[in-house]
């Protein structure tokens, strides 16, 4: 920071050790000396200034991210930097790209479902980028529903070939990241054809263009689907449609680890267990739930920066006004946000320690938690990116007007987040199947069969289903068991009666059909319970530093009683808590408020973001907020000239014609 | 229509006369007539294309928009429209422009706040446009706080003239659409000082550019303030940045009506009333609510004609897939939305109503009703349009991943809405004025002073503290009296627990701001009901058509229960209902939608909207989606060229590059 820090004031009013909670939010001091280490190399590049995007137009943009994306690949080779610092510097570049999809999609898809001799063959092209890839699965017609893909691979054992063919427009491949204009090749899902038979849908490696001239291949009709939400934005990515007339492909193109298809046509499985499917899911969706973390934190960073430097009313004898961060509502609205980005980074690292304990398992051919963890994930990606999607859009309302201004960095972020809310399985069909599985979990209950990991407190559904909350006081939702067994017996309670209302349909896909908008509530419940227990976990872990863990408990319990606060029907109507005991949690979260505010600039500085990772004049870290808005203003195209482009042609004959005939 | 309408089955199964619908919707056969003219005649002509807009850069946008405003114009003087013409044409043409703020805020400022002489003079060169002006009130540091402008208006007694000036960063006006780049005139809100006394905030007509070669006339500093949120969107606009350097004005450009500065410098109050002030803002915010129910509507119609178009799972044996309008999930997050579209439409309707009838109480001095009326007409202003902002994102997820694409029409109309919650009153604030409203009211319950209008129910207070709800069956909650005082009791009951706790504290305005979280909840609860009553009492009118009435009824139950449903802790924690009461609301509401849904289709086309006003490929009124999009996509700049911009310098040494010193 050069010059005045605006926010000194608020950041010596913190009462805990800053750089130990910034360890705290990185994992380890490894992590924390890398992105700060990676993250400070990227901002200090006037290469990767960002600043500009919203002004561009597309193509202007699109190049511009091909720039971007090939000097950092450049510094990535040149500074020697490993996989990790890579994905860093990926990370802090902060522009959706065609290398998201070549590094996140296409090379996991072929290390996943390829042969040995398949990984062997095109890993190496797609790690020196001779090849760049993408993931070509969703279509026109089709994206929840994967199966009902309609794009054919049929086997002709004559050539020894795959036909690839869209068969309707609907079949057309839509959306895939990198696949519009860069892509040379693509991992591409159709339906399995030998002999007339239809065996699914599985992953063919096709080459897409030219390696020579980048022409599109013979057959193949390939071009971007348009702009997206935002200025800036999902709009430096090329999402594409395809569509295959007869392209032909080796037959050893099929990604064959798991289902195979032999030079006489004859289709079957290897030894490798599908389920391994499902590890690749557990890992995508914890790394969802990483990024939720640092979307939520980054939205929050801005809104609670800004909150300290915006003052409006309450001045008194021509004083100084009341700085908004002090005002309840703000606080009210704002602290949770707060507390939501830490709560969401520990849920996230638990998911990566559960994606290793799934990995080893699956090695040991054990596949006894993996539905439990594949539902886990499944419900953490959908609560997580929901609330962050919301939170960021609240974290722009929290600024007022001037969040509204692309300088606020609010809304580029908002427009380029949105999507995790339908990618990688669309929200709601997600927590249905989270219900399916509470669903199951609760009927299996009398078997004898114990639930395990995050539903295992359903092992003690006895107890939940009668409980009664002990709290007589507002401190009393300070302790961590009383949240706990609300949370728990309102979860239980809820699928619980779920269950029983599914029992009364004679057809239970009928039931579930039915009772949809329940089943999710559900599911809503069971995944609250578990962001809930696992910042709890964390904070029964050893963290160092001064004040880091009391204020890391603030920010757990104003979580949890925020969620209790919103969600109150729940907990009364299934007579968790008492009207008593609801009104108490709210006068504690008041309260709690209080104890947040004193910490709240801190609380964001940890996250230790740079200014040009941030992207906002709001956010700023030193809190030089008017000056800096007032200096961007000029800088728009309109601001070129003094009379704008138009005024000759349209404005100048208004002003000065003679109206004889207006009615008006 | 040409060609093939998809929609045919989906609109044969109304059950109700879909054109009487629509007249109820325009409020009368007349204003029906009008709409659905003038609607046609934006949409059939070229000029007013506007599905190319978020390609363009911000110059091309913005030079087109005063193309077409200039061209709007010129056909409202051409086809001698009247002032309700219009306004409808310019509604249509869809586009944020300087001429919103002339008409909209600069010309009603002249009408309300100057003398008769002051209109003499301005409004005639105004409704000529041979003067364009804007309203400047908004500074950088000032928005909500109206009274902390900084902005100065200081008599000079000796040139008889006012001295306009900025004297600091944070009073530069910011924001003032039409300001940055068109308008010649603004009317200037500043603080009037004479002799060294500070009066307090006024408005003065400023000059601002020449009329001759529109250059900002001397001490003016004036532009644009940079790009905003979204494609297209409010980016046709020009708000800007003002700073004034000592501008003198002669004295009689303050707006004089109300508060006067004589050639000597004094200062005195007319025998106008300043309540007048209150009637404008009844009329402004009563559009605000009517446009709500506009943006609400749309962003409906898109994403239930999408609904019925979009199939995902479900096939059975080979079959069509499922309709995802058919999914509870997908009705249980639409029609609650479809029936607030119709619930703000009515209570739009209801405040026209309120605005003549507290013009005419003004006008026979009478102002009994206006502190109520104000309250009310802010708390409308805040509830309709930040659930409509809620709803536009909402439908744009109900939309799936297609939702998107800026093709869809939803990202733009997200962006271009959301500033309603924070203009004319950030919707916060105008909540806690409300509870203000409401905290009153409650502590005159027993001095026998009686409410008035939407607050008349907390006359019968005793009762409704203590009421018992009789619902024994999911069909009683049909009953309006069971509805209406369920929600009459939750507010009353929220709104005297409030009031019990504030006289908690010694200091009142301590406590106001201390509960403030509370008093936002109860202001919330007390305009829901609000909304809810007026469409009770809107199906108490006489409604002609077949079924029509009957449709609304389920429209308004669903309305009602909805938010039942999702504020089921307020009506638990106030004992108004049972928690059984609750799940048979919830039981009921699952039914309605099964008697919403054969009528979806026709409820949105009942809104009468051009395929040209929605804007959206995905709620084309023929349902013909996906030959649609696929044309669209082609548009995109980037398929100008089959190997993109940037290929030759980027792409290609990247796949031709041999990397030996890759760590990866």
């Amino acid at each position: 920071m050069n010059g005045v820090d605006y926010l000194a004031d608020e950041r010596s009013k913190a009462q805990f050790d800053v750089d130990e909670l910034k360890i705290v939010w990185a994992g380890s001091r490894h992590a924390f000396e890398v992105s700060d280490r990676i993250s400070r190399l990227v901002a200090s590049d006037p290469a990767f200034r960002k600043d500009n995007r919203p002004m561009l137009g597309r193509k202007e943009l699109f190049k511009n991210t091909l720039r971007k994306a090939t000097y950092a690949w450049k510094r990535i080779i040149e500074l020697r930097l490993n996989e990790e610092e890579a994905s860093k510097l990926r990370f802090y570049v902060d522009e959706p790209a065609f290398t998201d999809l070549h590094w996140g999609m296409f090379v996991p898809a072929i290390k996943g479902q390829g042969t040995d001799e398949q990984q062997q063959k095109w890993l190496p092209l797609a790690y020196k980028m001779q090849i760049i890839g993408c993931y070509a699965q969703t279509e026109l017609g089709h994206g929840s529903n994967v199966q009902g893909l309609e794009t054919t691979a049929t086997f002709d054992p004559q050539t020894d070939e795959f036909i690839i063919h869209s068969p309707t427009l609907t079949s057309s491949k839509w959306w895939p990241g990198g696949l519009g204009k860069i892509s040379t090749h693509g991992v591409v899902y159709a339906r399995l054809i030998t002999d007339g038979q239809d065996h699914g849908v599985h992953g063919f490696i096709v080459q897409l263009r030219s390696l020579d001239d980048h022409s599109p291949l013979p057959g193949i009709t390939v071009g971007d689907i348009g702009m997206k939400f935002g200025n800036g934005a999902y709009n430096t990515m090329d999402n594409g449609v395809l569509r295959f007339d007869h392209v032909r492909i080796p037959r050893n193109q099929m990604l064959m680890r798991v289902f195979q298809v032999t030079r006489e046509g004859k289709v079957m499985q290897s030894n490798v267990p599908r389920q391994l499917v499902y590890g690749t899911m557990v890992f995508v969706r914890q790394t969802i739930v990483a990024d939720a973390s640092c979307a939520i934190s980054r939205a929050v960073c801005i809104a609670t920066r800004y909150s300290a430097v915006r003052r409006q009313f309450g001045s008194q004898n021509g004083g100084a006004e009341t700085q908004v961060i002090d005002y309840k509502t703000q606080q009210n609205r704002l602290f949770p946000l707060l507390a939501s980005a830490y709560a969401f980074r520990f849920v996230g690292e638990w998911l990566k320690w559960l994606y290793t304990d799934v990995t080893q398992r699956l090695q040991a051919n054990d596949f006894s938690t993996l539905p439990e963890a594949h539902a886990c994930t499944a419900g953490l990606k959908s609560l997580t990116t929901s609330a962050t999607a919301d939170a960021i859009e609240e974290c722009r309302k929290l600024c007022g007007g001037h969040g509204y201004l692309c300088t606020s960095g609010l809304p580029e972020l908002f427009a380029v987040y949105v999507p995790a809310c339908t990618y990688e399985g669309d929200n709601i069909v997600l927590l249905l199947q989270v219900a399916r599985f509470l669903m199951k979990t609760v009927s299996q209950l009398g078997s004898g069969k114990k639930p395990v990991g995050t539903t295992a407190y359903m092992g003690r559904a006895e107890h939940l289903l009668q409980c009664q909350c002990d709290v007589q006081r507002a401190e009393d939702w300070l302790k961590p068991s009383a949240i706990l067994e609300a949370f728990e017996a309102r979860a239980t309670r809820m699928s619980v009666a779920c269950a029983r209302n599914l029992s009364k349909f004679k057809n239970q896909e009928e039931g579930f059909l039915e009772l949809q908008a329940d089943l999710v509530e559900a599911a809503v419940a069971h995944c609250q319970l578990i962001v809930v227990s696992k910042f709890i976990e964390k904070l029964q872990q050893d963290i160092p530093g001064n004040g880091v863990k009391q204020v890391l408990g603030v920010l757990c319990n104003v979580y949890a009683l925020n969620i209790l606060h919103k969600h109150l029907g729940d907990f009364l109507s299934t007579g968790c808590i008492t009207p008593k005991q609801g009104s108490l949690a709210s006068e504690q979260l008041r309260y709690l408020y209080s104890q947040v505010r004193p910490n709240a600039i801190a609380l964001v500085d940890a996250f230790n973001y740079t200014d040009h990772y941030l992207g906002s004049v709001l956010g700023r870290s030193d809190g030089n907020v008017y000056p800096k808005l007032y200096e961007e203003a000029w800088k728009d195209p309109l601001n070129d000239t003094v009379v704008p482009d138009g005024y000759h042609e349209y404005i100048r004959p208004l002003l000065k014609q003679q109206l004889r005939t207006a009615r008006l």
